[in-house]
């Protein structure tokens, strides 16, 4: 099967680890597309920054997902993933959304160890929206600035994994999400040090878009996901418009 | 004081209406400016064409905002207006917020009456973001198909005063709010026959509007709505981009 | 428009300030007239005294509310609140309703902080009464003594300065409610040392008991807010019995 | 040991029932003193008349309840429950509170079946109050006017046992409380025609009563029931007034 | 009457203890018939131990409840409530659920203070199964290594004292349970140390017992509750095999 | 890799239906060992049931589970699930829980069809458990009795399709969910039926239990899933009896 991994964020850099982590992941067969989003922000970390990018999401998900089974957004605030459902036929995975869901089978609760504050609002928003709050033990951050987005995870693998350990022993966190993509690769690195297991989101969210691919839901003709009438529009870029028009 | 009301729908007569009844509703010396979306599509009815309308709702108050006290989103899922407050320095309202707020202080349950069940998922979504889901009673929905947008209310007006109606006796609701700006104006013509208060929502979005701008809130330096951290972007409006990058 | 703002303490300097604080938000035409409870405690800070309170608001509404537009209990945890809105035909604010709505418009989460540690099981009552708790992210006291509560917060003015930056930066609010209307007028004092909005709620309760007289909802025959069937009573206030039998 | 039993309603029938069934009830050694309500309205259906006679409550219990182990508030909505739980150093039960807790230890969900729809509101409140709302299944009302508060169980036997059914088999609900003091007794009736336990709140209001007393738990020192700070008033009946100077 | 009162540990010393509370507790003419489990663990820890306990509970309460008018499962999890409310035709109680229901009449908020964090998961599971988390302020637990089960109580008073305070003053607990039946006991000797009401699980789940015995619930025949239908099984004790059959 | 599913009933031909829909559903180099409940009820419908079923099924992973990479829990109700986490050093799935979780990725709500009214309180507490209550927009029961387990589906299937379809267009289910593994493969059968994706719940386990061996998340040495300390036990079987003691 061949998934569309796209990254909403415009660094290329952090789409070669997400994509070399995919890769890792896959099972045989499974051929991965990465994709970095050809305009927006370098890294996306406010709900401002992620409206944009989910725009841009589903502008780029209208104009090239055909040929693929499945699609990753892979950012962990999960921009434009309830939108991608509803416009397109094929399954939809977030990062976020996937290590969550996947938390709630390896314990119950779990915490979210992200690299800067500044994405608190961002997250508390997505796990709102997941339905999970109930079950998120808390959101610990990495207070020291990091020099680099595409290196930050060897500047700050000890503060994460003492972050985790603290989510674990101090939070009462049973499973601890390693958020942002730029984090991609640390848990491996980490899970010696942690005592409960640590993810890295985009393992879990293709091996869901994997395993949505195999159970072949329908695409429904009812509810949130059904695909909207069609409708007239201007000025948006032409495979939206044709999505949305139904004409694609 | 001057205030800015976005329709973030492409359709200038449901602005012209919405338009109407601000300046019905407005203190004297409140100006208000009405400003139709640019592009995007004509009536938003589901959480993906949400997406695309937030997107150009913040692309168009970067570029207009300046010069205003205030902004009003004017359509009921309140499309970026999370956004909206993080990326500007002025107050903004939306419909469905204002709309649900005020019901607080008329009733300990709303109801939301729309104008067609394709609604239902956006408008549970933006229910669910206000944190107020306990007390919504329920979500009716007119079934009859209507005509046209800019007409709707006269065509369904004694569909609406029976649903209000229904949603009061039958789902326990205090107040009605009706829902999608083209219902506006409907409010006032059926509420001698609904035996609880019936909402327009462009009223009291307006009014939450003026407010604010009197209570001055100081922008916020810290947390969910404090402006980003300035950031290189590519491929976004120009108005857009320097409010990014900090050089507005 | 005339608007009653009724102070349920007998304090008559905290309803002075009050006074002072809404003339000084009213619109112009707006009319405020205040009036402190004939009897009662100088100052509610528990569930029994607040109950006290509230029965004293519905005789004093009952007897002076003829002739005005709308009331404003003036005393922060809204005493009778519900009552008044049910048994009267004209609009009710409360200043911890009015400020908990009003600082959803200026932040996803905000908390309180009051100027004793004593009030903490009245204001969580009022809190959870909203339905707003999911959006509170703390409630914080002063824990010095105050001399006066006329005088409070000159005395507290750096402490509450402390308190308030301290929701923001600790406990995640993003507004926060200067709760008990000694502080009224302290708002302004600190916003420039505070990173979020400050609110003091006196200002929020009169701009939307204007408001809600501009939308002119109609007074409810059903549901929460319906004037009760006519009953006999005995032993209550002559202007609170006619309410009740339905002769006034 | 001895209970007082307080109507808050001024139907001295009604409290005549009710304390014929705590008499029923209690242990050996029990003595029940039933109390009617000094002044108020003959039924409490609203949440304004039960803020007038929760007021009323707290006053008779500041002069009444030296002596007695224990106190009940025999109305369902419990007026006045916190505030006396505040006020006196005796344990206080509630009918609607006990009937509630009852009820979860005979089944996962309850329903509260009324006999006016005008209850509605006020018995939300209450179960909203209790933090029990998730597990409650419905509440269901006789919608037939009754001739009689006095007589209304026997006029409505049969509509009670219907809605009671009805709860069990459409609504899910385990357990079925009768809520209203004029439904006393009407429990025994019925309770062979119902599939499921039916109970009667004066019954677990008494032997709750009767447990607290035997637990002896301490007056709390500190939290949501310490007796308050001494406090000047003004305007209050005497035994009020000084239980709240604390010279009582 | 006659309680059966099933420890579902084999540890006889805690047996004895929690007997002697229950005798001491019990109204004249209760008989009280304590019973330690005849197979499974000294003492249940964690859930997956609560699971085993629970099965050995329903074998021994199928083999042992005739004659009995109610049983009370004696250890803080309630190790198999449901399914003894379920199969048997007598009320059946339980330490943890019992003693929330009764902080539920002393306060708005309780905490459980344990003997050992290994008990986290389990208690925190068991609250969340009454409905209840939104009235627990806190789980606190004494982290010192106790050197025998018998005699925890006497080796952990001043911990458990402190912990309870530090529960009522920082967490905001109205009142305080004893969780885990070594603690049985423990209460009456801290009490005055403690500025809140402090449970003993076992009195109130043995007052709950004589309560539901003389309120006389009818066993369901619709619900939760209700007597599954005759079911043939394989490999299970004679007893419950019988039971499940309703060859009993 | 290897999985262990095991059919907590012991109806044999369940299984067979069960391992027939993991073997197709399975990827290719997964093998699949089916195993039969040794004791117990040939189809757990209650909450006691579930109970005696969950107990049989940590006694058989005791036994059984040594050479496999996963186990799957194949009864709708998950019993057993999280004991067999907490004592299982390998990953463990559930038929519910792996079926919600995976409608979480297919929709913002999900509805239960089950073919016994029966299932009610089994299947609820079950999504309680999951904490994803609020997304679950109804269950609906086939109500008409079923001549044969083994042979439930062809005997339903125009029933269970026609529900699906009203959850889906009356409750606003966006996806269905079959429970009972009864039901197992009826899926395929009706899809085309319902205007939202239907799901086999056996589906989702599998493909879950693949996913979490790849992801190779650490046995937790905290939390809710750590494994015990080693306890000393009697009358448990040797294997069970081992695993507590840590002697396996």
């Amino acid at each position: 099967m061949k998934l569309l991994v796209l990254n909403p964020n415009t660094s290329a850099s952090v789409t070669d680890r997400i994509a070399s982590t995919a890769r890792r992941i896959a099972a045989p067969g499974t051929e991965i597309v990465a994709m970095t989003a050809g305009r927006g922000v370098p890294y996306i970390a406010t709900p401002a920054e992620a409206l944009i990018g989910a725009a841009i999401t589903i502008e780029m998900l209208a104009e090239h997902a055909a040929g693929f089974d499945a699609a990753v957004i892979a950012a962990f605030a999960d921009p434009g993933l309830g939108a991608a459902r509803e416009l397109l036929a094929i399954p939809v995975t977030g990062l976020a959304e996937s290590a969550m869901l996947t938390a709630c089978m390896l314990g119950r609760r779990f915490s979210v160890v992200a690299f800067t504050p500044a994405l608190g609002p961002l997250f508390r928003e997505c796990i709102d929206y997941s339905g999970l709050a109930a079950r998120c033990a808390s959101i610990r951050f990495v207070t020291r600035p990091f020099a680099s987005v595409a290196n930050v995870h060897e500047e700050q693998e000890d503060a994460v994994a003492a972050l985790a350990t603290a989510a674990a022993l101090e939070d009462g966190a049973d499973v601890v999400l390693l958020a942002g993509s730029p984090l991609t690769g640390l848990a491996a690195r980490i899970a010696d040090r942690v005592p409960v297991p640590v993810l890295d989101p985009v393992s879990p969210a293709i091996k869901h878009a994997e395993a949505l691919v195999v159970l072949r839901p329908r695409k429904p003709r009812a509810g949130t996901h059904a695909r909207p009438e069609a409708k007239p529009s201007s000025g948006l870029p032409d495979a939206l418009a044709a999505l949305l028009a139904r004409t694609d």
